[in-house]
């Protein structure tokens, strides 16, 4: 077991209605100065929006709308830390989902910093300090409820970059499972799949913990039993809170304490996709997950395949182990495509025009050749090949 | 899946040597006046203590020795907050396992309250306010290192009572699991014992989600690997790490989040056991255990049992559910007996003759009527006879 420093001051507070029941004695916690962010609009189109507003009738508002999925540094960030210095903001309310939650996150640190908000969010200049950030999470996927990191693109460079601060946790963040009740097919897969691959990452190491493994294979189990469920009733409570629960434990590392890193090489792999071609994170990483499996492959690597293949799926552990990992990588891609997510790049309009670039990207961007599986720029080229 | 509400803001810091590398750092944010909390004086055996009083050299120290196993409200906890309020002390730093923290825990609470501190305790007066605690925990048990609660009892009145209060969260926890290689083997068992029935106050509940399910067999099944390995090699670094991750995380109810509540029905009959008659609490509670789980079995409780035993014993699933359910008690019971846990009453010094006055005790104070699986009064009684 690897020593760990672990806190998460997060409240979370999860369930049914839980916004009508504490957001607002939560917020009475702040002043009176609130900036609202969120994205396109369906928090209008759920009734959601008018639902805060009428909670938060005693304080003066300030709304950012329309940040973007996979969030962009300009303009949502620069234009939300403008608000926040101009209005003197006390708190952030982000409603919406990872995306808005991580675009809020940079704007709170960039709002308490004198320095260029690039530096900010590249992490040149420490964060030493943010604005209190309160969120209602209305997707299941990314986490970013229950830690401190969050992802930004800046389009002109083609950068999709992690931030990280404790000062960026949510102070509370309000899960409520109905929310994702109407949500589209794509975007529930979709977080589904992130959340798989937030939990594999951590599981594909080098040391790691027996409790752990258990936790993180039941957290998986549940997750494709309980997205089956969905796809019947999107409006199953059981099986959407169920989802919920795994996701957002899904990267604040109390899946894995004690393990050691593994690097997170899918992630890697998929900002770059994303960064250059602006598909949906969870279904690039369901693509990429498959073909990262089969290539990193080999002896050294092949106790945690075996593991996997039959702690998730059951695989009969007296067969030969090269055959439990081929069957667990088969089953993984098996099961996204059952779902319906997408499993090629040419099914999200990615050909191979850049692959070249995007693996030397990655390869200069991501350090993953210090990973437990280490990949070189071939190494990169030959898996999003393999992805076409 | 059951609304809840939950936040653990204690920082967690574990490992090997973590003590040398942080606890300097970590004391600077406090001011210069400090009480040091421990118990009988093992950790001037072990050096803890000259190493602690080197590393805090530039603070003023008070000391509260003397904290005894199932830690009392007179003297200790009353002494405690004594010299606290004349030595306005900024921070106290507990050393020593769950009892010397559960004091300390206490202490700061009745410290900040000009209430009565039996009001204090008992919660008849609410704690507004509590000392910030910074613990080392040498001992692997009951978790009160990532907890709220304290139990504190009182000879006088033969009680003991839980305080819980958000203000007693530790500040910081350092968990070095070297620490417990030299522990008696009496108190590894207990430990284990406790942190695998806390466990299982959780399981068996009457709303439970299947992530927990298999978080808590990975726990109970990584205690039981692990206890084994550490009688053979008490100096077995990554078997003790093991014990002491699931130990910690055993009450501050990540186990069980979205579960419903059990009532922790062993829990309040152990109290009355070691209240009654100063046993040690791991030891009460594994005598307990199959005897509660062997009255409580039903048609209505029988599929937590069918998991139990499936899930944590590996009993074959297509057996008949009551036999399922009878080998998991069997297995439990035998597992204690294997690593050499007293399992009757006899063997730690108490007979009949208090059976019908705790049983009464018990009835009265604890509420069992309300716990998941209702026990009253003959129940109680019943319980405890099984377990002489």
């Amino acid at each position: 077991m690897v020593n760990f420093d672990y806190q998460t001051p997060t409240r979370l507070i999860f369930g049914r209605g839980v916004v009508a029941e504490k957001l607002a004695s939560v917020m009475k916690n702040y002043g009176p100065r609130v900036l609202i962010t969120y994205g396109g609009g369906s928090i209008k189109r759920s009734g959601l929006y008018d639902q805060v507003i009428n909670i938060l009738k005693d304080k003066e508002i300030c709304e950012l709308p329309g940040i973007e999925p996979n969030p962009k540094f300009n303009p949502s960030v620069l234009e939300g830390a403008r608000i926040c210095k101009e209005h003197n903001i006390d708190v952030i309310l982000s409603v919406g989902g990872g995306s808005v939650l991580d675009c809020t996150k940079a704007i709170a640190g960039c709002a308490c910093s004198d320095a260029d908000p690039w530096d900010v969010v590249t992490m040149k200049v420490p964060t030493h300090k943010a604005i209190p950030i309160v969120d209602i999470i209305t997707l299941a996927a990314t986490g970013s409820e229950y830690d401190s990191g969050a992802v930004i693109s800046r389009t002109k460079t083609n950068d999709k970059l992690a931030y990280f601060s404790k000062h960026v946790f949510p102070a509370v963040s309000f899960i409520d499972p109905t929310y994702t009740f109407t949500l589209p097919v794509k975007q529930t897969l979709a977080g589904v799949a992130d959340c798989i691959n937030h939990i594999m990452e951590q599981y594909f190491c080098g040391e790691h913990i027996e409790m752990n493994d258990a936790f993180m294979e039941g957290a998986i189990k549940s997750l494709m039993k309980n997205v089956r469920i969905v796809l019947r009733e999107p409006d199953n409570y059981e099986a959407r809170a169920e989802i919920f629960y795994a996701t957002t434990l899904g990267c604040n590392g109390i899946y894995s304490l004690g393990n050691s890193e593994s690097g997170w090489p899918m992630h890697s792999i998929e900002h770059a996709l994303s960064g250059h071609y602006d598909i949906t994170h969870g279904e690039g990483l369901a693509i990429v997950t498959p073909r990262w499996m089969r290539h990193i492959l080999s002896d050294r690597t092949m106790e945690r395949f075996v593991a996997f293949g039959t702690g998730v799926f059951g695989i009969d552990s007296s067969l030969p182990e090269r055959e439990i990992a081929e069957r667990a990588i088969q089953a993984i891609h098996n099961f996204y495509k059952e779902i319906g997510i997408p499993m090629t790049l040419r099914e999200v309009g990615i050909d191979d025009s850049r692959i070249k670039e995007m693996a030397h990207h990655i390869a200069v961007n991501e350090g993953l050749e210090n990973a437990w599986a280490p990949l070189y720029e071939d190494d990169i080229e030959a898996i999003l090949r393999d992805c076409l």
